[in-house]
């Protein structure tokens, strides 16, 4: 069967806060990195999933990004796949 | 100033042990979705900066990465930049 690699990126929705970003962002002031107005720490998964095609395979990591890999009510996810040759 | 958008992408050295990648593979067996071959969890952190043109923020990306987002000891770190209009 294909093998197909997906990105999934999860972040969190706009509305919650990030104090692990924010404290990122104090940190990079004292570092001397000045001039960021914004930091934002999601997740990123790097997955190898094996299906039939690849609508098959986009079905299995949207069931995965939903249930497992976010949590929906605090968290915004969205991937890229492609197959593997 | 222009404003620049950055997307680090935090990933372990592929050497290094990820448990909570292996136990999500498990809870993902276990949810129904089956033929995962490899599942790692890394960070995303999406960050606006502020800088002269480009190359200065290439270079603040590239030292924030480095010294504040990652640990070079465990971590691979890329990173794709734009400007934002």
């Amino acid at each position: 069967m294909p093998n197909f690699q997906a990105r999934v990126l999860v972040n969190l929705r706009p509305s919650v806060l990030d104090p692990a970003g924010e404290a990122a962002r104090s940190a990079a002031n004292r570092l001397g990195v000045k001039g960021i107005s914004k930091l934002r720490i999601g997740k990123a998964i790097e997955l190898v999933i094996e299906a039939p095609n690849e609508q098959e395979a986009r079905k299995k990591v949207e069931l995965l990004s939903d249930r497992l890999l976010a949590n929906p009510v605090i968290e915004d996810w969205n991937f890229e796949i492609q197959s593997i040759k």
